[in-house]
């Protein structure tokens, strides 16, 4: 069994996280917190998305938070950009990297952004050819690689079509979201199988969620595959949007916990990691979603 | 990599849980959990401990669970004796099967039972000899096999001598906790790999806490190890002892969830479960501490 040496993390609370917390928060809530985030050793932040205030009111003010962040050198400051509009607002922010996203069922693309996957598909080309022209990375997301909430089960061939095209497009990397957190460790398996048959293991990513408690087995299930890039969210900030109450994103401090038992390098600090987490948690007013976080704060009352 | 096609759960949630609860609950109740617990296809229930009252107010009354409870044939009921005295007790409550406990931590074993490791061990003698005499089956503890929370790392070797004894004396199987939840993986494996060298794997049982997010990825460490047997609590019931409001046990849903999704056969069915965990969290007013029951229930309330 062969572990990668080093894994880096991506850290997505303050954009997958914060968009799926039902109150926004200020600008310099936000900015505090992806400042945080650096400080503790994160090398790659999704800081925001450039989408209509109007759809997603949690993600306004993307634009200032880049503004306002201390940006360190060596740590790479994303944004969300679903189409072209939203490209051209991120370049103008200043955004030097971005993100892109298609789901892997026809059903949830349709319920989530109106159209089907090969539309979304053909909307990034206008804004893959404006990245090309600005050097800016693309990084692109397929949702529901697990399991979809509307239409269940989703085949990892399914899948691994919707990864060939965005990364055929120019995706430097493409990160697999089980977004509904149904899949377990043997279907985590079978998808890397599958899907690294087009695409080296080296530009995949995995994303999973915690909804059914599986998301750290499926993280080691990815490891073990040679997987060394994952998605995580600081605090598990995010919760589930297909079902009330339910875990959402994997905490980045769970992940970190296993990684540094796995004596994996990420270059993050635990305990400022968890001050990050804990912090925001106050902000927002709810629970610490990380177990280590809670183990490790209870520890500290006691 | 070789899962095993068949899991057997060590339902511990009626002991090693609700002694971990604050709130001692009725006789009625714990029959009720019991038999519930059996019709959902559970194999093996540890119903209670023969300790005490006055050491654990919560395991009183464990004689007249086990006249009360519907003993459904095929299904083991055990109960915890932690001496002579105990097993004696057991054996006049008719328990045909019951567990001893030792700690794999010097420091643990005084500060938990007021004993060294080996005076414990001692101990068990007669309770073996008893045992045989009325050919009472005896199942083997060792708690903080991956950390202990007053000397920090415990050593494998130091988990597998201990394993060893009980194993020597009589123990026909013996489950490896961990009891402060800090392993993972990585530790998980480098344990089975140790102890495995003195006793059977297929001997061996994996018992861990989610105390910090690790346990369902130390459960499928072990099945890749070859383990076949997991204890778990319905519902998580029993939180941590040692950080309060922090998780314990690992929930039995989840640890099936994994499981079925595996394809490795338990015999246990997901929805009686879940309703048998939903039972008893009310009882506790309590939040139900399995994911995959928390999913479920807000998706059924959505």
């Amino acid at each position: 069994m062969n572990l990668p040496k080093q894994v880096r993390l991506v850290e997505v609370g303050p954009r997958d996280g914060l968009q799926n917390e039902q109150q926004p928060i200020s600008v310099a809530d936000k900015v505090r917190l992806v400042d945080d985030l650096s400080a503790a050793g994160l090398s790659y932040i999704e800081v925001g998305s450039f989408v209509s205030p109007k759809w997603v009111p949690q993600m306004a003010g993307s634009e200032l938070v880049f503004a306002q962040i201390k940006q360190r050198p060596g740590v790479t400051y994303a944004g969300l950009t679903p189409n072209l509009k939203g490209f051209e607002a991120a370049l103008q922010a200043g955004v030097r990297e971005v993100a892109v996203f298609a789901a892997a069922s026809e059903a949830f693309s349709q319920k989530n952004i109106n159209c089907s996957i090969d539309e979304s598909l053909q909307r990034f080309v206008p804004l893959m050819d404006a990245a090309k022209l600005h050097d800016i990375r693309v990084r692109g997301y397929v949702s529901c690689v697990l399991g979809c909430p509307y239409e269940g089960a989703v085949a990892p061939e399914q899948v691994a079509s919707v990864a060939r095209e965005l990364f055929a497009m120019g995706c430097y990397e493409v990160s697999l979201g089980d977004t509904i957190g149904t899949g377990t460790a043997g279907a985590t398996r079978r998808l890397i199988e599958v899907v690294g048959r087009d695409i080296p293991r080296d530009k995949l990513a995995g994303h999973f969620h915690d909804t059914y408690g599986q998301a750290l087995a499926n993280v080691y299930a990815s490891l073990l595959e040679g997987i060394a890039v994952f998605d995580s969210s600081v605090a598990g900030l995010g919760g589930c949007p297909y079902a009330k109450g339910a875990t959402g994103n994997i905490a980045t401090e769970d992940v970190l916990y296993l990684l540094n038992g796995l004596g994996i390098e990420t270059g993050i600090d635990m305990e400022q990691l968890i001050a990050a987490g804990q912090r925001i948690c106050t902000v927002l007013g709810k629970q610490n979603g990380s177990r280590v976080a809670r183990a490790r704060l209870a520890q500290a009352s006691a």
